[in-house]
């Protein structure tokens, strides 16, 4: 009997805390994973390297792929000339999307990777996004996700052949402790995640991706190797 | 009583006869329109000199988005190596999706516009697709733009405060012969509109997109203007 081709998914990986739970997740579930990798001129390249350094730990293949956007001005993640939001976290009809907000990132990720699993074949695609606690991303609700299945049935070969690329979302409905509780028994090398907007040395701790990751180390009752190692 | 603000779409531009046709279309619609053209590593860069040809002629402004696929290999528009296919048109499940299918490129080229939409508040995102007399691409068909439009709502900032990003597809149940007449009427420079999948200075008459021009022309009882131009 012949031994079945591993199965393939093609995840996003950022370089934060949320992708590389994710990435640990799929291989614990038997995935091959490629992982794909951004550079879109967001203000600092540190979570690029961060991401890098972690495809390589989990013994993954990766791509860069690289574009950049006519509208950089838009937003506070890809002008450097904007001062980053130093506030507590916003929701969407509270008090708005915030500056960090890149319009239709998480449409062109997945974009990339639907492209990718149906020139490859993979069955999935994976995303390590989050819609409890979260910044207030438009495209990190569920609605969002359920649309993009739709598109992925509807748009590729695979999907024409009766095939599906699933739209895997692992951590979509968890709190950050629970990320990084999950991380800790996935043994997701948590130290080599970069989470924090700013590109400096340390991590600043104002940031709403610095306070939610504080947020959840401290919930969760651990503390955070990375801010452990840098000390 | 102020003067209301001009209605904005982004339109994709090819530099083909059907995204001309679309674009003319906003245009008398009443649209300020924005195009963006891509430069994804096709096998000639002839298509996105028409397309900026076309844009000036228009009046529009325009970006070139440029990126590259880590899997080129698997199309055979973006592997110069492949042979391009001499054949007739195939449809899916009958003969086959053809090896000049760009996996998920249309699912690129809308998230790119939807990014752009978003960050640019325009109410609409125009493009040239066909089911008709088409290729058999997956991403062309109707329930692959019905998707689209869920993602463009639950996805965007302007869609989570309760406005719509359009995802309009003018062209997608014409016949060729009908997109023809439609851009005589809209009065679309034909002769500044290039199909050919190769990039050589003449069409090469035998390839699908030429062989759809050739029987939208005819069954119009038009003659092409590029080819009359190029005689």
């Amino acid at each position: 009997m012949r031994k079945s081709r591993l199965k393939r998914a093609v995840v996003l990986l950022s370089g934060g805390m949320d992708s590389a739970t994710a990435l640990y997740w799929a291989k614990r579930r038997g995935y091959g994973c490629l992982c794909l990798l951004f550079d879109y001129g967001q203000r600092h390249k540190r979570e690029l390297r961060y991401a890098e350094h972690l495809a390589k730990t989990a013994g993954c293949p990766y791509h860069i792929i690289r574009f950049r956007l006519p509208w950089s001005g838009k937003s506070s993640l890809t002008d450097p000339k904007q001062a980053l939001p130093r506030r507590a976290l916003g929701r969407i009809g509270r008090s708005g999307i915030p500056s960090t907000y890149v319009p239709g990132r998480n449409s062109l990720f997945l974009a990339y990777a639907l492209s990718c699993a149906d020139a490859w074949k993979a069955e999935a695609v994976v995303i390590g996004a989050n819609a409890l606690d979260f910044s207030g991303y438009p495209d990190c609700r569920p609605q969002y996700y359920r649309a993009f299945r739709k598109v992925a049935a509807a748009g590729t070969r695979l999907g024409a052949e009766g095939k599906r690329i699933r739209i895997l979302t692992p951590l979509l409905h968890d709190t950050k402790a629970r990320i990084v509780a999950r991380g800790i028994s996935l043994r997701v090398p948590f130290e080599k995640t970069w989470s924090c907007y700013q590109g400096r040395r340390h991590p600043c701790g104002f940031c709403d991706a610095c306070r939610l990751r504080k947020k959840g180390f401290r919930e969760a009752g651990i503390p955070d190797p990375l801010l452990e190692s840098s000390r």
